[in-house]
C-alpha cells in the first residue's frame, strides 16, 4: 500500500506527521503546492482543477489512498475526488467534526478557517448531518496561515490578530476546531489568551481515518516507510521550514511543474 | 497603441490609475494573475514563467507596449522579458528609484518589498548604478499585502506590524521607497507612525516613463479609452475590491485560464 497526501503547501506536514506515528513503515507521497500556495482564497472551479492535477500526478506513483491533508481542498473539491477516482479518498472535515462533538458539553462549537472554507459551510454542514441540536459559530481568519508562515507564532502581532478574530465568539463556544493544518502551530498562543476552549486539530482523528481504511482493506504493510515529497516551487524553502510542521528532516524532494 | 499592463492581482491597479490619468483615451488590457497570487514568495525561475505566460497572452491582444505592475515580477522577471520580447517593457523600479533620488536630502534611503524583491537587491542596485553614495537600507514586508487584501488599512493590528517591519529603521532614512504596489494603502497610516519620512510610491513615475516611450514612438492615439479587464481566478472578487484600488468601476473583465 502506498500513501498520497497532498496540501496546498506546508501545513498537511501536519497532518503527515499524525499519519507516520501511526504508520512508521508505509511508502508515502507527499505533495505540497507550493508555486499555487495559498488555496484559501481561491474559486472553487480552480481549487478543484489543482486538486485533481494533483492527484493525477500522485496516482502515477500507484498510490492506493488518497489523503487531502488541506482543509480548504477538502471542503471545495473532496466530494468531486470521490466521485472521479477510483482510490479511498480522506479529507480531514469528517475527522475535525467528530473529534469537536465528542468534546463539547455546551453543544456550541466554533470553526475557523481560510475564506474558502468557511464560505463553502462544509463544517456546519457535516456537524448537522451528524447532530441537528450544534450551534455552529464560523469565521474566517485568512491573516493567520501568513502570520505562521512568517514564523511569528507569538508576540504582540500574533496575540492582536488572534483577539481580533476570536474576540467576538469565544464566550459562546467551548469548542474551537481549528480547520486549517497551518493552525494547530497557534495552538499555544489560542490557548494562552482562551484557556478554557477545547482546541481541536482534525490531524490526528484523520490519520485513524486513514488506519481505518487501511485496515479494512487488509492492506498495511512494511515498505520500509520512506517519504517522497514533491514541491511545486521553492525546494529549499520547503526542506528548511517543513522541518518545523513535521519535526523531522525532509531528505528525498523534487521540483515537479504542474 | 495599445498599453498591456500586468500583476500578480489587484495591486497593479494602483499603477492603472495613474497610467489612466495621464492616457484617459488610450486603449490598455490590464491583466491580474489572481489565479496565482501572490508573487512575493516565489523563485525566480517560477516568476519567470508565469511574466512570460501573461506576456504571450497579452501579446494576442496586440499591445504595443508593456507595463510590468508589479514590483516582483520587475525584480526577478524585467530583464529576461525585454530579452525575449520586441516591444518597449517598463517596469517600476527605476520610476521608484529615480523619485527616491530626487528627494532625499540625507542620502539615506530605505526600501520595503516582498521577500522575493528584497532578495533581488534590484532597488539597491539600481540606487548604486545612480548614485554610489547612497546608504540603502532594505526590509521585507510580507505581512503588508495580506494585511491590505484584508482590507485592515488601520487600527492596533497594522500599526503593530509597521512597527515590527519599520522599527528598526525609520530613524536611520528620511526617504521610503514603497517597493510592492500593495504598500500604497497604508500610505497614510505609515506616515501617521512616521510624520517625517518621505514615502515614494513608484506608480505615477512609472505612468510618467510610458509618457516618455509612447511620445519617442509618437504612438499616442485616441482609441477610446476602453479598459479591458482579464485575471486568472475570482472575477467577482477582483470586480469588488479592485474598485477600492482603483476608484473606478470595473467593467469588461474575462476569466483567463492559464
Amino acid at each position: 500500500m502506498s500513501i498520497g497526501i497532498f496540501d496546498s503547501g506546508l501545513g498537511g506536514l501536519t497532518v503527515l506527521k499524525e499519519v507516520r506515528k501511526i504508520f512508521p513503515n508505509e511508502e508515502i507521497f507527499y505533495f505540497g503546492d507550493t508555486a499555487r500556495v495559498p488555496y484559501g482564497e481561491k474559486t472553487k472551479e480552480l481549487i478543484i482543477r489543482y486538486s485533481k492535477e494533483i492527484t493525477d500526478f500522485l496516482l502515477t506513483k500507484n498510490i492506493n489512498v488518497l489523503v487531502v491533508a488541506c482543509n480548504t481542498a477538502t471542503a471545495l473539491a473532496l466530494e468531486e475526488l470521490k466521485a472521479v477516482y477510483d482510490i479511498p479518498v480522506i479529507g480531514v472535515i469528517e475527522a475535525g467534526v467528530r473529534s469537536a462533538l465528542s468534546v463539547t458539553k455546551t453543544n456550541e462549537i466554533g470553526v475557523i478557517g481560510t475564506k474558502a472554507t468557511i464560505n463553502s459551510e462544509k463544517y456546519k454542514q457535516e456537524i448537522h448531518r451528524r447532530n441537528k441540536d450544534i450551534v455552529v459559530y464560523q469565521k474566517a481568519c485568512p491573516l493567520f496561515v501568513h502570520v505562521v508562515e512568517e514564523g511569528l507564532l507569538d508576540g504582540e502581532i500574533i496575540e492582536s490578530i488572534i483577539k481580533h478574530y476570536l474576540g467576538d465568539f469565544d464566550d459562546k463556544v467551548d469548542t474551537l476546531i481549528l480547520g486549517c493544518t497551518h493552525y494547530p502551530l497557534l495552538k499555544k498562543e489560542i490557548q494562552k489568551i482562551y484557556p478554557d476552549l477545547n482546541l481541536i486539530d482534525p490531524a490526528m482523528e484523520t490519520a485513524l481515518d486513514l488506519k481505518k481504511v487501511l485496515t479494512e482493506n487488509n492492506a498495511a504493510e512494511n515498505k520500509g516507510g520512506h517519504v517522497k515529497f514533491y514541491v511545486s516551487d521553492g525546494v529549499q524553502n520547503f526542506r528548511n521550514i517543513g522541518s518545523m510542521f513535521l519535526d523531522e528532516e525532509i531528505e528525498d524532494i523534487e521540483l515537479i511543474k504542474l
